[in-house]
């Protein structure tokens, strides 16, 4: 992959890498919205490995959420990520493996639901929003920065958000204390012109503010991966990635294809290739997430994917010229 | 998709379309090299309808190949695409649908297994050979243009190829009589950077000689459809696609996908969904092309895939990271 800002011929750049790049491994967080995070203590174990091993430089766990009103069983432990569900897989996490999770706007009671950060393991809370969430994450950021955590923004399903909306709500988010803005794709929609577009736009404001551009892909027109290497070309650092792409419907871009982009030397291709074979192939028979042609058509109509995500859960499948004609009404 | 040269904003050129552009299916031709070219008639006249209503510009059916030493059953029809076998799925092929063959530099006898166009619902040859068979290439072409067909070159490999050669190929490319040369990322190894490099290079040669170029992508990095994408945005207007991706090893750009890109409204996206579904999707299970990790892998590798395809054939699978290693040596 290139750096940023140089012109020379593609052979030129090509070998080169920017240490400024980092991974961020979601198998377990994304991979959750498909399994209501019921994840074996083993996958999770194994993906924690894989990412120390392969020199992946975050992973995140799962989400902290509301506890009110739960129904036992209902979700698994890394809907909420209770400092004992963690260190039972991470121990005090002796690795160089940075640890994060993510909440989402209006669905977490951040002022308890997250401990001080002498008190985590954990090093890093993403917050996730809306665009017309953006005071509520604003407060979460705050929160968590106050409590000595790294903080990130991910502004989901920008593909559905004004230009007009989106630069006012850049300009806010520049000045809050996140290391780094995410474009997020939730509805895996977007082609490189817009990621082109969006990245550049997202540069000009986190620029100044001195932060870092993430990129959170999806895998409906199957771009999550293009998308992210874009992303990376404009000066994206800060990249999402799943262990076979692992992720709600036509799932993300796969860990395996971005540590093979990257040539940055402190990776390794082979405990990625050893996990997914071992621990993540093996859920896809259940958890049937990755490409198909409903997630490709509410992909290609900027729709959220609940409508494709509903026609893939009902056995047998209705006719895929009917669910066209659906979503198109 | 954006036209050509147009330095405006995503929202000003996302909208419009390039008449110039023609989309070629061929999920038969390369599908066949998956199956030995045996396909059933109704499956061949289920791509042959849906290419016809779905307006996409040529279908290609399979090869021309010498039928001097065959084995009988070995290949199906396919292969050889004889102007009976033809006629029996097409006709006298009264749609506006174009139909193409390819043949092999060196693996056909063209002067005589090619009859002239007058003989033949054929509309264009398209040539395929590697780097150091461009004087046969060149030959071929000649033969086939005099006889009264449209022509291109596919000039395979090309990620394998040092710029040295490449220039002179392309010198000599621009020369001859075909209407388009195909930039083929036979090993599925090419990433947008690569892809805008090469389509540039191409251009530059061709657009002296009035040529189009053309775009043929392979999944291996999940990357087939966005770089027939970026191949587009710089004004390649020759498309290789295949329903459902079907192809060798990790397969191609999926027609879906791309009609679901591009723009002009004579594109119909419905009759390839029913297709896919009812007639590409039940030849997985058997055929198993697609994405997978040894595909990935030799892609990375800028290696032809017959590693993983033998990988792949073998029951039960050895393990992943033994094969990468193995091709790594």
């Amino acid at each position: 992959m290139k750096a940023v800002k140089t012109k020379e011929s593609p052979a030129g750049r090509w070998l080169s890498y920017r240490p400024e790049i980092k991974v961020l491994d979601c198998t377990i967080r994304d991979g959750g919205l498909m399994n209501n995070h019921h994840f074996s203590d083993d996958v999770v174990k194994a993906v924690y490995t894989a990412c120390a091993e392969s020199g992946v430089d975050y992973m995140e766990l799962g989400y902290k959420a509301t506890r009110k009103g739960i129904v036992a069983g209902e979700h698994g432990c890394w809907k909420y990520c209770l400092e004992d569900d963690l260190r039972r897989i991470v121990g005090d996490n002796p690795t160089s493996l940075k640890l994060s999770v993510m909440a989402d706007a209006e669905r977490c009671d951040y002022q308890e639901d997250i401990a001080p950060k002498s008190e985590s393991v954990i090093d890093m809370i993403r917050v996730a929003c809306y665009v017309h969430q953006i005071p509520t994450a604003l407060d979460m950021v705050k929160d968590a920065n106050d409590k000595g955590y790294e903080t990130t923004v991910n502004l989901m399903a920008v593909s559905t958000v004004p230009d007009r909306d989106l630069n006012e709500a850049l300009e806010l988010l520049a000045g809050c204390e996140a290391q780094a803005i995410y474009v997020v794709d939730s509805y895996g929609s977007l082609y490189s012109e817009q990621v082109r577009y969006l990245v550049k736009k997202y540069l000009t404001y986190c620029k100044e503010s001195g932060k870092e551009v993430g990129m959170h892909a999806h895998n409906n027109l199957q771009c999550a991966f293009a998308n992210t290497i874009e992303a990376i070309i404009l000066g994206a650092n800060r990249l999402d990635s799943t262990m076979a792409g692992l992720g709600r419907g036509a799932g993300n871009c796969s860990t395996e294809l971005l540590l093979g982009f990257l040539h940055n030397p402190k990776y390794d291709l082979r405990p990625v290739l050893r996990c997914v074979q071992d621990h993540i192939e093996p859920m896809r028979a259940k958890l049937r997430w990755g490409f198909d042609l409903p997630y490709m058509i509410t992909g290609q109509l900027n729709q959220h994917p609940r409508a494709a995500i509903k026609y893939n859960a009902t056995e047998p499948r209705e006719d895929i010229v009917k669910f066209y004609d659906s979503v198109n009404e």
